[in-house]
């Protein structure tokens, strides 16, 4: 019986997991894609590293070229992570005629629409279940659940850190930044953690969701992305007050406006009502709601990162790979991304209702003056309340509003308007958005 | 170019939607498929009612044999319903080596492990994504998604019905027969309600998903099960008071004793903390909770039943049952399936927390009485509340206690017992288990 030759590029926290699982569950999996997987190279950059038990080391190699160039290779499995050198891996395992799997979310989020095209020209497949949502069968879901489907709009919590850091603070009050040493302490978050707490990360993984969802083609740095380092202990309280739950959300939705088809997408901390399925993922966990014009709301949640959950998610598409290759099936898969060009709505035109918290100085007019600029932009107020005032010392006081819907670029108008005349705004308002889901 | 010829049994509500789909999907369907769809023959029982706008007269027939009979089919999709005929019908479609979607959860719930093991013998696929969950993508998780895990647990909300009326208790204080008349009037319960709200349907979907998450075959009706019909407004008050919401839930676990393996499968009501996402899943939506070794808690969620969302799924399934016979992989899909020979482990061996709603007469030695009888057996009480009391009119007092973990048969015991001795118990005392999930 032929065996499918599997080129590993990399063997960290993901690799290592894709070695124990194929090696533990190795008979079940033949039985599964027709033929027995074999690990046959491994690339890494430190050839004395201690690795997974029982791995060989005669399969080890920090040779690309032993990997990429050996013609017994299948499927090449890339998890070394970031754009260089892994981009150039991935190309040439293509156009030699492999099948890739890769978990690398910032190189699909880069270059995912070129790299499918690739891989489509040279009839091989491309599969990324574990780039967005480690453990969740969120990319298997759009490809294959919903092939009869129309997506029309998708609201995730893809970033964990994020998640257990807005948990934290809401759960016990914790500052910010207190929070996030304990993210760092536990191992939730890297040392650096911009690419997390700023959205860069929820930003890419957006990028891969709507290049599935809505076939666009649209460079990651054009999304509209905020992060949490904002969000303040008060926020929580506030946002409980009106019934809401405040996570950081990648957002993304087709628009129709007089018969043009836009995608707006946008990563930003939002609003949920509390008693809703995604208000109460908590902690590391990620979760993606999609919705389909057939199929209605459809969650997923699960845990987004960690070295087996994320190994599930690459050894499944291993698995379809592989059994597509030696059924001559190959290819399929990548063909069934339909890339469009995408008009991306910019945030102005996006419309929804808004949580804002002036802090003005407690003296009279300042309301009428808030609620003045807001009208002026034609943003009505739903509901509002204030703590503090009355403060001899002059402290500032916090008056929060909540909106009906209104349109972006409206509310940013009102708010320098407000933030402009009379001298009544202590410091900048917080501005947080209510989520389009319910 | 071939196409991949469809003989659909059925066209009712999924029916309907299926034929809907699959032509407004059609050229998506054929890059997917690697050929085009046709829906070659449609089996009803009247041949003049009005079908689904586009499906052409000649396609209807009255007469099985037309369908199972043409050589030119190559996949069969059962949405009859109901064991027989569609037993014998799938039967058929199989021998003469076609691949079968079926949405049909009482079929499979009945004869599922046989007619897994006849499609394997055959060589041919046998799908049903849509028998559980309606459009929600659990049976492809397991099957796919999982392939290098074992789920250890599995917990859902998989009947609309009974979480509606659940729902709508809870928010409103509805009784339950208010609440069921809803239910009925909107459209989500049948006229005559059992199979639903007695926890029957449910129980035939844990049987399916057991199948699938742990290779079990096991007899339906050997499923402990329990409905909603006793549950009261009162009951959801107390839950929530303690910090719990009442669903009804399918569990299914694998269990170790003494190196000897069994499952535990049950479907019943439960407690779940309010602040968990499956105690958010609220009106007719569905949701399972999965539990694997390595990837952990994996939550899907969405709409369980309707044309169009159940359609959706059977389209995902005959999709890749044609592509997979197209390239010559039919089959694989089916011996993906490890059924096992399993032990069904008793009820009275389950442990977990329970909520014990006693109705006494409010007399001295009452509490003295139901915590010795409790004691006796080991059951230890973790809280307790009473309502009522001081009563001249004798009316019943309500006393609820929260136990820590206990096995079932020595809670029963103790039950029996408290309401032997003493004449305190005024009428049957209400037993909700706490959820083994957080
Ligand atoms: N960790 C997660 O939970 C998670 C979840 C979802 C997706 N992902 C994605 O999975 C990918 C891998 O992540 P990871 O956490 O496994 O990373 P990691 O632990 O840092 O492992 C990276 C591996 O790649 C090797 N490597 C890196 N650069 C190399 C180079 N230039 N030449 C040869 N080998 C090189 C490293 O070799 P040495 O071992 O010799 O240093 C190491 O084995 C990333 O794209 C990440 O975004 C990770
Ligand atoms: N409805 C849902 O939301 C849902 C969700 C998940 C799964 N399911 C499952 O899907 C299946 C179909 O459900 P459904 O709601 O579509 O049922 P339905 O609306 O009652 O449709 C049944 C169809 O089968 C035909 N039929 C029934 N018995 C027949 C017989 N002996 N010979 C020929 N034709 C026969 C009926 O023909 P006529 O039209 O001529 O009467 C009708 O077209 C069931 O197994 C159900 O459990 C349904």
């Amino acid at each position: 019986m032929k065996t499918v030759r599997l080129g590993l590029l990399g063997c960290g926290t993901v690799g290592g997991g894709v070695v124990r699982l194929i090696r533990e569950n190795a008979s079940v999996l033949a039985t599964r894609v027709g033929a027995p997987l074999e690990i046959a190279k491994v690339l890494v950059r430190d050839p004395n590293k201690e690795r997974v038990p029982g791995l060989e080391r005669d399969r080890i190699t920090t040779d690309a070229a032993a990997v990429l160039g050996d013609p017994s290779i299948d499927v090449v499995v890339e998890v070394l992570g970031g754009v260089d050198p892994a981009k150039g891996y991935v190309e040439q395992a293509i156009d030699t005629g492999r099948s890739v799997v890769t978990a690398n979310k910032m190189l699909l989020a880069v270059h995912g629409p070129e790299l499918v095209e690739r891989a489509e020209k040279a009839g091989v497949d491309l599969a990324f279940e574990a780039s967005v949502g480690g453990g969740i069968p969120v990319i298997r879901t759009l490809r294959e659940a919903l092939t009869s489907d129309a997506v029309t709009r998708l609201c995730g919590i893809v970033n964990g850190t994020s998640n257990y850091i807005l948990t934290r603070m809401r759960q016990d009050g914790l500052p910010f930044v207190t929070a996030l040493k304990e993210a760092q302490d536990k191992g939730y978050a890297e040392a650096d953690p911009g690419l997390d707490v700023d959205g860069h990360d929820a930003a890419h993984k957006l990028v891969v969701l709507a290049m599935l969802a809505f076939g666009a083609r649209v460079p990651h740095e054009t999304v509209y992305t905020e992060g949490i380092r904002d969000i303040e202990p008060i926020d929580h309280e506030f946002a409980a007050r009106f019934g809401y739950t405040v996570k950081h959300l990648a957002i993304g939705q087709m628009r129709e406006t007089n018969g043009k088809k836009s995608v707006e997408l946008r990563v930003h901390p939002a609003l949920l009502p509390t008693h809703t399925t995604l208000a109460n993922v908590n902690g590391v966990l990620n979760a993606i709601l999609l919705e389909g014009r057939a199929l209605g709301p459809c969650l997923l949640s699960g845990r987004g990162a960690g070295d087996l959950p994320t190994a599930v998610s690459v050894v499944a598409d291993v698995v379809d790979v592989a059994g597509a290759r030696l059924s001559g099936a190959g290819g399929r898969m990548t063909r069934s991304v339909r890339l469009a060009e995408t008009h991306l709505a910019p945030i102005d035109d996006a419309e929804c209702a808004y949580y804002l918290r002036f802090q003005v100085f407690d003296r009279p007019g300042v309301l009428a003056h808030i609620a003045g600029a807001l009208a002026e932009e034609n943003v009505s107020i739903l509901e509002m309340v204030q703590r503090g005032g009355g403060d001899a010392r002059g402290e500032p006081v916090q008056v929060v509003m909540m909106t009906h819907v209104a349109r972006e670029g409206a509310l940013r108008r009102a708010l320098a308007a407000a933030a402009k005349g009379g001298d009544y705004i202590a410091k900048p308002t917080h501005v947080l958005r209510v989520a389009p889901v319910g």
